[in-house]
């Protein structure tokens, strides 16, 4: 049995105002009972201490995050993930549903993750291993949140491209190359049937390849290749850097012809990103450096799809995340959560369009076709592309032929047998 | 055997040029030939690929990261953390040492764990598990970087307290009280003994709380206490909020009389630390929401070391950190690490106060010292000094009480027989 005075750290949700929570869904396991471990999560969440000595109060009702469902799933005789619990005893594995008020900080993304990823949360007493599952914003909390700007159908206007998934393309050797070769790749990229040539996410504004420069030059190359293809097309220009050149590289990069922009958004900051949406002309692209660190565990850290989902809420129009094959070390599942997130309704927010990435090539069109059931999709190969020996705009083609080949329903083996282009990218692979 | 054309992420580091590279230290684990698995985690957070197709260039010379050192420290019968890895089959433990060029992306923190944390890095193939362990920087690197503004030494002497720790106290109740009560809390910390009287990481700019009326309030309340005192005394106003508003909330804070500030750097990006380093008028003290998510996992993740002399390198002039015991999950000797990364030499930059936090109280002190064998720590209690059951200022008193007796080298027990304040602290503990 619990302290009778933790009781203060449960609820009913239908006794809650639910415009006042957000709802926080959380993995824990204990040694200690479900229930104190709960409430200690609560109470550290909020107001660790909720009275003042002599003072006859109690603040826990107004600010105080509260225990609305839990769940003991699984009872392990020892613990589950040894790495962080200290005893080899019996163990609970628990789902729970947390109540936490907003007005605590209001809607701001550091504080946000503060509340919910903080200190109260990954070193609370006797939890030896959470993860943060999910989160449900209210209507007032996620007014205040812009989400994309020009989302799937803005991107697709752009492009003029409907009813089929959209083709970037990471422009290699990604590292190491002056701006004026480096737009010749893209410019081959962009015949060969690429929507959008990105910078890598490594590649910055650097003295070798100064942004100004770059943007410049792929900018005068993709309105070269507009004119050849008679499409519209896309250079997504990587402007990650320090937060205080954010708006400023927004406005070099734009004003010589980037149409989209990259932000490495874990290492920039959300709240950055947030900030650059407030200004931003074009589309944002996110890229999902340093998030495997705190997702990639088992029952350890934030679940991606959340991620996902704090990525659309502060504007980025696409999201690259990590797609299906063993290098991404993501399971099935969780890839189809996260294209998910991007798409389905949240609040006023348009869509984000989804873009799973690593090792793709031209038989990944079908593929994830198939997987997510939507052609709202983008594919982000790099190396397929670029280092296709027929050349990049052949890589391209490659791409292209893929899709073809889907749309018509032919394997894509069969298909290559009249596509040289497809049966080289299926060599690159075999 | 590796492959011969992966011989060139290799590389012997005297013919390198030092000042041109960063060293990375990782652990690795793997299932493959742990050269192979080394030379792709070079190549794939660097020049992914390093020549155009028909054009006869090698890019790595210049661009490459490069194994300079790979030891196999153990080898496992099956893998060591199966949570990453596909197979029972036999792994090695490896540690690498790679020189990173960093002209690839320049003296910029998102472009710096863009390089070593991100896809490149935890999505390398054949890898199951890695942590980045440290980075030393040469000083063609670090002369971009200011660091603390005001040190160990700038805090001590706004202070005018050497010779001892520090004593911080996190006010409490935390959340829910308004400026008024809670500048009263702060007030009688100070008058008890507390040198700096700080809003907990999960106060910021609220409705209920507005920064501009509680720092007004605080900074009465600390020029009383001041007076009262004969002492000089600190109001660390916590500003962590959207990156648009930091130096907004900087210049409203500081006008009204909070003369240190809290960002919680991780959530609100580091380089919105860097960013605000270059306007504060005050120390800034950095607390540690949302690094335990990526670093509290053996073998997995990011050192906290690393993050703590991030913190460092981007300009906080202390640093709270998980402290001793069970319920930070932190080993003592992790902690003694991060003890290290604010005080040790680095670089032209100033040394941060350490502050390892978690339930810490008057007879903490003693330990805290014994442990880190300096008096260069802060001590953070919050409920040790608010919840005290003769009220904050006996709480603040029984830290001091705690000193003394250690500087006295009583214990705290034969201490407490002539002072109430620490004997009713010692009280609560047991």
């Amino acid at each position: 049995m619990i302290e009778e005075v933790k009781r203060g750290f449960f609820a009913d949700w239908h006794n809650l105002d639910a415009e006042k929570y957000l709802q926080l869904d959380y993995y824990f396991e204990t040694t200690s009972d479900p229930e104190e471990a709960a409430a200690h999560l609560c109470q550290e969440q909020s107001t660790a201490q909720w009275k003042r000595v002599g003072v006859d109060e109690d603040l826990r009702d107004r600010f105080g995050a509260k225990v609305i469902d839990l769940v003991v799933e699984q009872t392990f005789d020892k613990p589950n993930h040894p790495y962080l619990a200290e005893e080899s005893k019996q163990s609970y594995g628990c789902r729970v549903k947390i109540a936490h008020p907003h007005e605590n900080f209001g809607p701001k993304i550091p504080n946000l993750l503060t509340a919910v990823g903080g200190e109260g949360v990954f070193h609370s007493p006797g939890i030896s291993t959470i993860k943060l599952l999910d989160i449900q914003f209210p209507e007032s909390f996620m007014q205040h949140f812009e989400g994309p700007k020009f989302g799937v159908s803005g991107l697709r206007d752009m492009l003029g491209a409907y009813d089929r998934p959209l083709f970037f393309g990471v422009i290699k050797p990604n590292i190491g190359l002056a701006p004026e070769p480096f737009a010749e790749l893209a410019f081959q990229g962009w015949l060969g049937g690429l929507d959008i040539a990105k910078d890598d996410e490594m590649l910055s504004d650097v003295a070798w390849s100064p942004l100004s420069e770059r943007a410049e030059k792929l900018g005068k190359a993709r309105l070269a290749a507009e004119k050849a293809t008679g499409e519209k097309k896309i250079y997504l220009a990587n402007i990650t850097d320090e937060v205080d050149r954010l708006l400023e590289l927004h406005d070099i990069a734009v004003e010589r012809g980037a149409n989209a922009l990259m932000v490495n958004g874990m290492t920039t900051g959300l709240s950055a990103v947030r900030m650059l949406r407030k200004h931003t002309q074009v589309p944002l692209v996110a890229h999902f450096d340093f998030i495997a660190p705190f997702t990639l565990i088992p029952d350890f850290g934030v679940h991606s799809k959340l991620i996902t989902k704090l990525q659309r809420m502060v504007g980025f129009d696409a999201i690259i995340f990590p797609g299906f094959g063993a290098r991404m070390k993501t399971p099935s599942a969780e890839v189809l959560q996260n294209a998910e997130e991007c798409l389905k309704p949240l609040g006023h927010l348009k869509p984000s369009l989804p873009v799973p990435a690593g090792s793709q090539w031209a038989g990944s069109t079908g593929d994830l076709y198939e997987k997510l059931g939507t052609v709202d999709f983008g594919i982000v190969p790099g190396r397929a592309v670029f280092e296709h020996p027929m050349g990049p705009k052949a890589g391209a083609t490659s791409l292209r032929q893929g899709w073809e080949a889907t749309r018509e329903g032919i394997s894509i083996e069969t298909y290559a047998k009249q596509h040289l282009e497809l049966a080289e990218a299926i060599k690159m692979v075999s």
